[in-house]
């Protein structure tokens, strides 16, 4: 349910929200108006949970309420909620039999990990359908030879919103975007390991799109 | 900016939506209550311009205003304001020539015509990447022979919004989506044609995604 508040009503809500609690008579001070002025506008703030107002006391904003959580709650979700179990291959494995993986799972983009288990490389339908229609044996060609490598994957981590995944995933025309847990790696190898824990989507971004819109 | 509305003032805005304009007096006797019990919700809704109040007239409902605006202006938008061109190969086009012009276009999916010029199949990654791997000559296949044919092909219209090409794309696991319009054939085949007019993928829906996330 969303409505339209005026300048003012923003203005208070401020006001409110840095000083709070707060009597009316100050927040007329700070406007520059009368307190009969101001009273429809706390009335209305009040009625839609955006302040609340005690007695002898005067307002508070109310933190916990739910003016503007519904965006955020779309918006806002958190990767971990939402991401996709990944797959992974190992990096020795041929082109075919990372194809014949693809179709076995149902999915679109298959990452590369290497002897440690950590993320070297994403390989994608288009990548995999490039390579089938040239000249080389695929039953012999590891999948490392036509994979994306890192640095150049885009990763995403399970705090992030899914605001940035898409982001991402738009912005960079990526399929999926795998999502990572950094481990230190072994003392005498000093390197970070990138652990996948699973991936993002824009079948992930469309559910989530769907979901919350059939549910408004 | 979003507050939630009471079970009782959703009832009112239903009750005036249909009955306006309306007295307090007559809602209240649709309500069961008393105009003072009223009163306040009256006064919310007011403020909130979901309702208009006229002087010895009655409430009006507001229906060029904003409330639930937000989520019509992200879900409401029609598939021809997001949709992105459409790529078309005859069915005669051989696969092998199918994914050169997949490659060409950088797209995930063609749609394939007939002689008419309608929609008879539509052609995916996944398709082309699994007879790439079989023994047939890609190079002398048609691209009609691994198609998704008609009737097995969903399709949007232009005034379908994208909530509803989202829906279907979540539910059925497509990557694109035909938008299609529906032209009568000539008089003696008495067919329809169904021309292509774009398509709708989930990029598009990541997109609409993000680039309202930027703007709220």
């Amino acid at each position: 349910m969303t409505i339209n508040l005026t300048e003012r009503q923003q203005r208070i809500i401020e006001i409110v929200k840095d000083n709070d609690p707060i009597t009316s008579k100050e927040i007329a001070k700070q406007l520059n108006l009368s307190r009969g002025a101001l009273r429809s506008d706390l009335s209305v703030l009040t009625m839609a949970n955006i302040l609340e107002a005690k007695p002898r006391v005067g307002y508070f904003y109310s933190r916990d309420n739910s003016y503007l959580r519904d965006f955020d709650e779309l918006y806002g979700q958190k990767i971990k909620e939402i991401k996709s179990a990944a797959v992974v291959v190992k990096e020795e494995a041929s082109v075919y039999d990372t194809i014949v993986t693809l179709f076995l799972k149902d999915i679109g983009s298959l990452f590369i990990i290497d002897q440690q288990e950590s993320l070297i490389g994403v390989v994608s339908r288009k990548d995999l359908l490039k390579i089938t229609i040239g000249e080389g044996d695929i039953k012999k060609m590891p999948v490392s030879v036509i994979m994306t490598r890192m640095p150049n994957i885009i990763t995403v981590k399970d705090e992030d919103t899914i605001l940035e995944a898409a982001k991402l995933i738009v912005k960079y025309k990526i399929d999926s975007l795998p999502v990572v847990k950094i481990e230190e790696g072994s003392a005498e190898s000093g390197q970070q390991l990138y652990k996948v824990i699973g991936r993002v989507t824009k079948t992930n971004i469309a559910r989530v799109f769907v979901d919350f819109g059939l549910k408004i």
